[in-house]
């Protein structure tokens, strides 16, 4: 087994990539390598990983990421791509622009035979362990069937990667009950309903934390309003607390004496710890890690590469859809 | 001036109502009144308050909101909206269904000429003081046009409530840049940018608490989405602080010794305090309150409903539709 790692597009830099690429090829027994630019082969090489030479970087927040993939031929994200598509790697690992890797997946790997959108699921834990939410912004304009697809697709997921048997999938809705909605999900309920996935109806977004279900299924604008707003809110709540410690000394001392109790709870809430996720529906595995990671975020990552690989995640995926054409 | 309070459809109970109502009277120099079933007479009259009988209570996620206020003719909702309707009364104050009251101002008090949709909006603290969100779940399905209008009604509900001047409005978005977003945004992003409001672009979700704009405008399904994922991931906190109370002793000591100025800072997240929240786009008063609410809750919402009439803001949104219709 074959992973190869990108290293542009992260915001601490190629060396990290480095760092967990020699991690990873002494604890997993895997191959691993680095796709970058000529000025870094001569550093990874004496790291003792295989190097692929790129000509080019695609940053982040490209206009259109697509033309980027179509024009950058000699970018590291298409430059991996290709040697994903070609078997030469078995799988590729970016924290680059999730535009491009996204298109990218789309144009250069391609999907699964009656795959409509590829999607960008994540996991946040709950109280009971980890809800799967798809979609977390690859599709901003989807239809009912496309969000019943990405419940399919969710299912494979956290049945191969999480372990999750026989997972109970939701619809991200307005209210619980069934007339509840906008004609999209209202839509997307009967083709959930009528289904052989264990749909356990729909879910506020209130309730997401309380573990009832293993699954939220959600348009891409929905998904990335919901872990956005969760992002700010938590870091507005840190800022109340360290306002709270400036204005009062016991408060302060308290803080002190909580805080490793605290950090330990609140570690589960630290997404480095969970890596990269599969872009689901393509044909090889492509994992999108965050552009904030770390060596341990990208080691993680590379973690779920190997697990996607073997798992047959994607085979399963596409078993699903077979006859869906 | 006199404000007719709705005694049903709160989780506490009506008692709360006849509290708020007799601190209003007192404090706030103004009319009270209650709607409510006739067994709830004599307890309203010995508190002072005058009473209106109505014969039944819509019960909150009634399952089609707009067939029950056509339906249920002496509930408290529509013989308050109706009293409101005629001038017998200034302002109408619910914490009962929102669907029912929402259905219930459209149908019963009407909307402004040139109003396409009347929307919840509420406004939510930030490191910089408040910052006002629309539409919180009023509207599901929305075209760019109405989510114009929803930015043209917070711009008066923000300088007339919260007297914010000149109002820099924001349309939520997946992303700052202007291609960012679904058909819905990238269009309505035209609109609102060839327009005289203060627009400063898009917000995405986890900027909402820094407070760099006074209004963020989105349809009212990923409104909900965003307050309840809120809503959620503050109680998930809390279960969180807790739980690292229980593993530790320390931890524990701490955090007693930081409650006090824990609570004292995150009281601003208490939504109490705030009251409730106009509807926009209405002819009359009707202002929404939680149906969670407290005493105080529904005191401050009387407060709120006080200010919509002092401050004028139905003119306001009046006079901004003229000539739109």
């Amino acid at each position: 087994m074959k992973i190869l790692l990108d290293s542009s597009g992260l915001d601490k830099g190629p060396d990290i990539v480095i760092e967990a690429a020699k991690k990873a090829k002494n604890d997993l027994n895997i191959q691993v390598a680095i796709v970058g630019l000529p000025d870094l082969k001569e550093k990874v090489e004496e790291a003792g990983i295989e190097f692929v030479p790129a000509e080019t970087e695609i940053t982040p927040n490209h206009e259109n990421p697509a033309l980027a993939i179509r024009r950058e031929k000699t970018s590291t994200i298409v430059v991996g791509l290709n040697l994903l598509k070609e078997g030469s790697v078995d799988a590729f690992v970016s924290g680059g622009s999730t535009g491009a890797v996204l298109a990218g997946g789309m144009l250069v790997v391609g999907r699964l035979p009656g795959v409509k959108r590829a999607a960008l699921s994540t996991y946040v834990p709950t109280k009971k362990g980890y809800v799967v939410l798809i979609d977390m912004g690859a599709n901003v304009d989807v239809t009912p069937d496309v969000l019943y697809s990405f419940g399919v697709m969710a299912k494979c997921y956290a049945e191969s990667i999480l372990n999750i048997e026989n997972p109970r999938i939701s619809l991200l809705n307005n209210g619980a009950e069934e007339h509840k909605g906008n004609a999209l999900t209202k839509e997307a309920y009967q083709l959930f309903k009528n289904s052989d996935l264990n749909f356990v109806g729909n879910m506020e977004a209130r309730y997401i934390f309380d573990g009832d279900a293993d699954v939220v299924v959600m348009d891409g604008f929905a998904g990335n309003a919901i872990v956005k707003a969760l992002e700010g809110g938590f870091r507005f709540t840190n800022y109340l607390l360290k306002s709270a410690a400036k204005k009062s000394f016991i408060t302060k001392i308290g803080l002190g004496l909580a805080k490793a109790g605290l950090k330990k709870e609140m570690s589960i809430l630290d997404s480095s710890q969970y890596g990269g996720v599969p872009l689901l529906g393509l044909k090889k595995p492509v994992i999108k890690a965050h552009g904030s990671s770390d060596a341990n975020a990208i080691y993680n990552s590379i973690i779920v590469a190997k697990n996607t690989i073997e798992s047959n995640m994607i085979e399963k995926i596409e078993k699903s859809f077979k006859g869906e054409e």
